[in-house]
């Protein structure tokens, strides 16, 4: 084996640590770099962090070899400078369908058997009657899923438990575990523009850039729910908030955005019927648990023989 | 076929009527008594509703043979004299299995995914660092459901697909679908005591009446929720409303109670940490289609022989 520098931009618990150094990896954290060890010395970067990433990314006579990403998506990493130097990337996709789909369901069942209604009459002591408030069940609605990757396909899963029938769109059409059918996104059907609840867990690229922009929602039948738990910018901020203020769209629950945090004076916070998370459904409390568990084994292959298990990234999909 | 007389005390839809007219019965409703009908007369009870239920119950020379109770606990019958008289009783358990079981994990997924704390972040426009929420999955904490029956088989059975163990509590502890075990009400065993969620659904009974009280919510760990679905009374108001107050029940869900409607003067009102509904979670906005095609066969059947297909009430045990 190989000793490998990695420089630590995820924190990990003090009691993980001898899983990497027992392998032969000599942990550094941030303020090491340039106190006792080069940051071209680095070989192996978990997680990323602006601006340390890119310090060791660009020193001189960089020895970068590889970038784990503690997320699913990895929009947010030059991946234009990775190809190039023919830098590895792996993602912690799959670590997150579990807990993301966790969320997408609360929040549907929260609007779907009423939750929000009950709220609101618990502030204003109101006993609603039985013909004033009749929750439906989930499988009354029809749900498109956008994106049948691990967490969509959790989402389907868990949606077919309650009995609903589900759609899922992905980039050709493609078969998908859990799914009851599937379209291509550039090529969506009518039962699609008349979905119920719409789930966006579509990865950020090129082509899912504002792909939920003004004209697809006015195409959309309106809609009961939408939920996206995938990235910001594949959703047009204008767009979903003008459909929300009018109705176009009933209920909606956001945990991603285009500006993260979200500001102040974001009009996100205002709208009605709609929850707010901050980009935490993919967060459990044993993350950083899960994150080492699905590192590791990834890390010894790879000091063997530089390939990995699971989990690595095309450069050219971005996904 | 015999000619029966039936009264609706719990309405249907008029495109209904003729599921029930074309079998050879005739309906009445609430305002035809002693106008086009004697109380006596009448042969069926649809659902029971006070003062009409006694009205027909004690009309000298009542022919009343059956009460069909639209709800699955039938405490709320004159039970005693159903029993002398002999008259037959069935209920509509089952049909609210799944709006009921959905409610629970709405509630359920409520709490452990944290909307509770994102809906107040969103009032105070505050976005939450990942120290500061990192919401748990549903399979972190361990089920204790009370009532093994449909309702609780349907609980244990969407928990199931959440990944989380469910221990049921019944009458005998007698195995149930879907329970990963089972334990009887009288002899809990530790591991009923360490739940960290406790959901009842169990019928009111003379064995069942403020079961939950003082002392055993002061025996349970510390919950993280505790959910009754199922009667009022099964619980002691003022030890539920102490154990919450007091952070002993971390967070509440609560759909029945003791007084309903709630008064407005009720501290249920002003619990913290705490959903209340309306006694609605078994009710669907499809709930009259669903209790006709519950009916209408049993119904089909007690013409042709005098038997019932499913759902006959055991009037000794009162479920």
């Amino acid at each position: 084996m190989t000793q490998k520098n990695l420089l630590l931009l995820s924190e990990i618990k003090p009691s993980q640590e001898t899983q990497f150094t027992s392998i032969g990896v000599t942990l550094f954290r941030p303020q090491d770099l340039n106190v006792t060890v080069d940051p071209a010395q680095i070989n192996i970067l978990y997680g990323w962090r602006e601006p340390f990433g890119s310090q060791v990314l660009n020193a001189p006579g960089s020895q970068l070899e590889w970038v784990h990403a503690i997320s699913a998506g990895v929009d947010y990493l030059p991946l234009a400078a990775l190809t190039e130097r023919q830098i590895k990337l792996t993602n912690a996709s799959g670590i997150h369908a579990t807990a993301i789909s966790q969320s997408v369901l609360a929040s549907i069942l929260h609007f779907v058997r009423e939750l929000d209604i009950a709220q609101v009459n618990k502030q204003t002591r109101h006993w609603a009657d039985r013909d004033e408030q009749q929750p439906h069940v989930v499988a009354d609605f029809n749900y498109a899923i956008f994106g049948t990757g691990h967490i969509g396909q959790q989402i389907a899963r868990l949606l077919k438990a309650f009995g609903a029938h589900t759609i899922g769109v992905n980039t050709t059409g493609h078969s998908a575990p859990y799914f009851d059918e599937t379209v291509a996104a550039d090529a969506l059907t009518n039962q699609v523009w008349q979905a119920d609840v719409v789930v966006n867990v579509m990865p950020l690229t090129d082509a899912t850039h504002h792909y939920f922009n003004q004209s697809r929602f006015n195409r959309f039948d309106p809609l009961f729910l939408f939920v996206n738990v995938g990235r910001g910018p594949v959703v047009d901020s204008t767009a979903v908030i003008s459909a929300i203020k009018s109705g176009q769209i009933a209920h909606a629950a956001l945990d991603v955005f285009e500006t993260e945090p979200l500001p102040d004076d974001s009009p996100f916070w205002d709208l009605p019927n709609t929850l707010i998370t901050p980009h935490n459904t993919g967060i459990i409390n044993h993350f950083k648990q899960a994150q080492v568990s699905l590192f590791i084994p990834n890390l010894q292959q790879y000091l063997q023989d530089g390939t990995f298990k699971t989990n690595e990234v095309q450069l050219t999909k971005g996904y």
